[in-house]
């Protein structure tokens, strides 16, 4: 809280006033989640609506909800490429490469 | 639409007035999907929340869109399920199992 | 063993001295799933070639490794493509659906 | 070829007479990999084997197959995780950030 949060030059880090860097999603890439996001609830919303009629066919939600998870995948990857981008490719810089492995390869292990 | 629907001693499927079949989900398979696509969406209203965050860290956000695409997952799974029982397993007895294996194959390719 | 095999209508599946109908792989699909899977081998035996270079680059392994999984995924495919159409499409014929229906699921369950 | 190779004191880099980077999979890994490919070949002899019997079962090969996978996916881990520690988090000092993503995003993208 109430830190004295300083840019660094690296996008995605901030250094707190006690000096701790703290790795954060850059602006740019979040508004996008976030905008993408919302389009797939709008999305998952519509399954939900087609789940009302009795005769719907389970191959059509099937397929709607694998094209939610289609988005999703895609929303994923880019914060993927923004956190290799902005935090794993500097970890040698900041000394924390085992960590940041360590934590990268747990995200990828649970690839949907 | 005025169809006179009967329903056929397989579960999940109709004979309209003009005698064709309509295959349909199963009613507690919809009912059971659209709970738990209820709380998917909640989820990811979560995230939503989280990407208001400036200082929200990549891995994390990652992680919760890959726990929604699991959930998203479980109920795909779940309504394979009923379809394989109530329309693969009866394709035989119906005779159109080319186009039913086609459909199926098509639906497990874009396993997300 | 010395069992006296019959071959049923249905591809697929033979029917024992006993009566008990046995279900298998039909031989188109064996001898495409074997032709394929010698090709893979040998994709294989080129990628371990790779490994013995002492300057191999990552990337470039990971690569051949995927090629080698999406060829193993294609094989899997044309099996499953068969399976669905002469066991699982007939299980209601049968009469043993709910015994199909649960070793598929656990078998696409694995999907690598 | 007639380079004058050089350890870098990263591992899994290498310095050419011409003063270019040369990256490569580390030992370790490269050997561990080389190991664990053998038996994953013999694992596929053996599905090679199942499927001279014209008795074999859809489901057991589907079976077999999903387990070579499952190893050659192992392999991609292990041979990711040296590649993220000796080449990605390192990219920064190296100054080829935007290579190196490109380069990992695509080698995920194909994930089998």
């Amino acid at each position: 809280m109430a830190l004295d949060k300083v840019k660094l030059t690296q996008p995605g880090a901030l250094k707190s006033a006690a000096g701790e860097i703290c790795l954060h999603l850059d602006d740019e890439t979040r508004d996008n989640a976030s905008r993408r996001l919302k389009s797939a609830k709008g999305h998952l919303e519509g399954v939900l609506r087609m789940l009302e009629d009795p005769d719907i066919y389970c191959i059509d939600v099937m397929k709607q909800i694998k094209a939610v998870q289609g988005a999703l995948t895609k929303i994923n990857e880019a914060v993927l490429r923004s956190h290799i981008r902005d935090h794993v490719a500097t970890a040698a810089q900041r000394g924390d490469t085992d960590q940041v492995v360590d934590e990268l390869m747990e995200a990828l292990k649970y690839k949907a």
